[in-house]
């Protein structure tokens, strides 16, 4: 692979070269490395690349085809190799009469019907037509689902949390049931609606809630209220009309959606419930908007693509193994968590499309939160470790609060950390400082080390206007083909997950007895201890 | 440093070992390679370490003079050498006898003073004896803190959520208006109490929340009200009499307790009036319980020390550069955030404690969630990605809710994934599986390299008796001695955080305009986008 082992060369070349250095050499860098398009502004300016480095990046993105890829992507092509299946998430959030395919056959009508039942159902309840078995309005509604069935619209709900007009939406995804049992606890069977989402129906954690769910319910009103109850997101029709629920409250979905990415189908039901059919068009459109950019701009001038060749850089090139989400945006506080799924799961892959072992590494560990609070926890390590963790600064321009003061010190502080990263602080810089502080002499020399800051360390400060849906619907499709452009970069699928199977086939086994003859050790152990035997 | 060099030997030599063979050579691994004491269970036995690894981490142990540390932390000397300071914190949860001093001073009878303030304002509040300026009593209390004044009060209140008999806490960190804004559009002035914790009460996040916060309760009631629904955590008096809070509400720590290890401190005041001074009381007894064990059990029968010497033995023997912390309940979803903190703010180091530069790795990233969310998240990459990064699987034995059966499938999920990431699938059991589903041929032999795992990925297993008031502070305990036991084995001073200025400096450059000069030329152009143009 040339254009790899001439990225290779070139960072050897790169090697002691300092940021600033680049900007003094370069002094139009700061408008040059930006990017700019549905209202997002990225400035790649701090990252440790020259124009040179971008070139030998792009070269990488043609050699391993990446406009090819790009339009398998959209066109359809069953990319998810070992499951024959395509990645048609953009469908989900295109203009019905957009022309996406499926196998030749038009998805578009199937879709937006889907879409058009999911509004008519979300229109009733939150017009009080549909209500609860004993003629109340419907108050509050759980989405009980997990991973992509949980991560998406509770992001959603939260980051739009100050738009919601319709039921309180709760979430409840985990097997341990202190979860479901502290939100029964703030709920009224009667005012209560119940979205299960599963695409089989059968996910473990997600029909074990359902079910004390119903338990719950049934108890207080009885049996025959679930079907006013309970609604799915499912495709497994007869497991759902054995549960109680009537087919017609079920919203189906298709083996072109991914887990990670169904966030734009029936999954998003409780988001639309909450917020609106049309808040929830906007996020799709939204959406749809970063979908065209993604398409249509040139590679040099792609959001998407630029910050997938910049995280490929920085984790394969310069040897950085994680990479830091940092949003200064509280309504963002559960971004890192959907785009760990996002990334996590879907680069996670020791070997490529053909199965052959990767020598390189692929997805970093990506992780973070939002700031200031960051900047109070683990940003010492950011600015003072050994190791280097590039940064995506995620802002929003605009607030939606009444404390503008507050905001002005956000944004100061965002564009400060970004600074301070890059440009650090020299011995003689922190030698000034004490001095000037009274401090002399060997106090003085012993001081010095503990205050210097490296720098040099890389970030990306991405802009957008607000936390509105039309703009987080495209930050998320950002980082949704973001993670797409790496995994051509790595030549991975980035679609399947047989990752998740194994430990299922486990927790199975050691629940229902030993059938295939005993575990480790260790497990054997602690399952005496936890007294899970079987036997 | 020659334990360190057997060390580097040592790895190279257990290169092609796998754990699973370290079990068939060693059959009572199981129940050697474990540690139990003061409720909790280490299981270790799943770490890449055999018995001569474990003689020479404890080598490298006994070169740090690790006793002689653990020693020197108890006793109060300054080993916080940039800032002359102790570390103190296990006086915070120690028996008022206990002999604790700083520069040869008991701190027991201060510390217990303290101690019986808050007891005594917390049963006030609690009681209804103290009520809001209407004669009204407090039905909800704001936390308005960052960083260390924050993340464990905050932990604590939703870890031991389905326990709270007091006033509902709420918590505010972010200089990001939303969540003041959020917070208090779901509260009356008349029955809320604001406490304001920050040590110099100038920390700017603190100080904009709690600014606005007065503003929102004077707007309502009268700008009188402020004494009867502000109180601090503070040990500024001046500043807080000047914000309009009484002295005598002021509740005050020292400066030998570290932020981020404050929660013990009057820090914990939002938790204590929460949960009530006997809980409080309990986590204090968990805590001091920890100390006792780490500071009296032999080294290689340490809970905080195994894990320390574990967790280095990964980073800087075998090359893993993150550790994730996985607990198996969902109380513990904090858990990692207050970890974070705990971990990478003090030991996110770059020199020694005499500011030698390091040439070896210091914290790994730490991070996690909890599972089984985790599980349909990120463990895909945990599998099957071509990193290596070691778990710790924390689990809970009893669980406080009515569903049995998903506790049981909570547990059998941990136990699992820890399994399945140490044994893995090979690729001739992955042929053997799809053969019996009737797959052949070369479409089988494109399926299997998808479906291998690798395996041979470390983890701990820490059962701990279940999420109480005691075992959760035993267990935040655990967390900080580990921590400590990572920088001494570093040879960095683990106190500190200079880290944490320089971003502080430039932020109020960019608020306060340029007097020492433009900052870098992508910062002012973000400025300028921004509007944050002083001038």
């Amino acid at each position: 692979m040339p254009a790899w082992r001439a990225l290779v060369t070139h960072a050897a070349a790169m090697d002691g070269v300092r940021i600033q250095d680049l900007f003094e050499h370069d002094p139009a860098r700061a408008r040059h490395f930006v990017c700019e398009d549905v209202g997002f502004y990225l400035d790649y300016s701090k990252q440790r690349v020259s124009r040179e480095t971008l070139e030998l990046l792009l070269g990488l993105a043609r050699q391993q085809q990446l406009e090819v890829w790009r339009e398998r992507l959209f066109s359809g092509a069953h990319i998810n190799g070992t499951e024959n299946r395509a990645a048609l998430h953009m469908a989900l959030r295109a203009p019905c009469v957009a022309d996406f395919r499926d196998a030749g056959r038009r998805v578009g009508d199937e879709v937006h019907a889907v879409l058009d039942r999911m509004r008519h159902f979300a229109e009733r309840v939150r017009d009080g037509d549909w209500r609860g078995v004993t003629g109340k309005r419907i108050t509050d509604i759980v989405n009980i689902g997990i991973g992509g069935s949980d991560l998406g619209p509770r992001l959603v709900c939260h980051a739009l949390g100050p738009m919601i007009d319709g039921p309180r939406p709760h979430f409840v995804a985990n097997v341990d049931g202190a979860e479901l049992h502290a939100v029964l606890s703030r709920l009224r069977p009667e005012t209560t609606l119940f979205i299960v989402v599963s695409k089989t129906f059968n996910t473990q954690e997600t029909l074990a809630n359902a079910l004390h769910a119903r338990a719950w319910l049934a108890s207080s009103l009885d049996i025959e209220s679930v079907s006013k109850h309970f609604v799915a997101v499912s495709t497994n029709r007869e497991a759902v009309e054995a549960f109680g629920i009537d087919a017609d409250h079920m919203f189906g979905f298709w083996d072109w959606v991914g887990g990670r990415y169904s966030l734009w189908s029936a999954v998003g039901l409780s988001a639309m419930l909450a917020l609106g059919p049309t808040r929830f068009s906007e996020l799709l459109r939204g959406a749809h908007s970063m979908d065209v950019h993604f398409r249509r701009a040139p590679l040099d001038h792609n959001l998407p693509v630029l910050m997938g060749l910049l995280s490929v850089w920085n984790g394969n090139f310069l040897g950085t193994t994680s990479h830091v989400l940092a949003p200064y945006a509280q309504r963002l506080s559960l971004f890192s968590s959907w785009a760990q799924q996002l990334e996590m799961e879907s680069n996670g892959k020791r070997v490529t499309r053909d199965g052959v072992a990767v020598d390189y590494a692929t997805t970093p560990v990506l992780w973070g939160s939002v700031g200031t609070n960051a900047q109070h926890a683990y940003f010492q390590m950011l600015h003072q470790g050994p190791a280097v963790h590039p940064v995506d600064f995620i802002l929003p321009v605009f607030a939606d609060h009444p404390f503008r003061d507050m905001h002005r010190k956000l944004m100061a502080n965002c564009l400060a950390q970004a600074s301070a990263l890059m440009r650090g602080k020299s011995a003689d810089e922190v030698r000034a400082e004490l001095r000037a502080k009274g401090l002399e002499g060997a106090a003085l020399e012993a001081a010095v080390p503990h205050r210097v800051f490296p720098g040099n360390r890389p970030s990306n400060t991405l802009l957008m206007p607000r936390v509105d849906p039309f703009h987080l619907g495209a930050l998320l499709a950002l980082y949704e083909h973001r993670t797409f452009v790496q995994s051509v970069l790595w030549g991975i699928n980035a679609f399947d997950q047989w990752g998740v199977e194994f430990g299922k086939q486990l927790a199975n086994r050691i629940l229902d007895g030993q059938a295939d003859g005993p575990l480790d050790p260790s497990t054997e152990e602690l399952m005496r201890k936890l007294r899970l035997n079987a036997s």
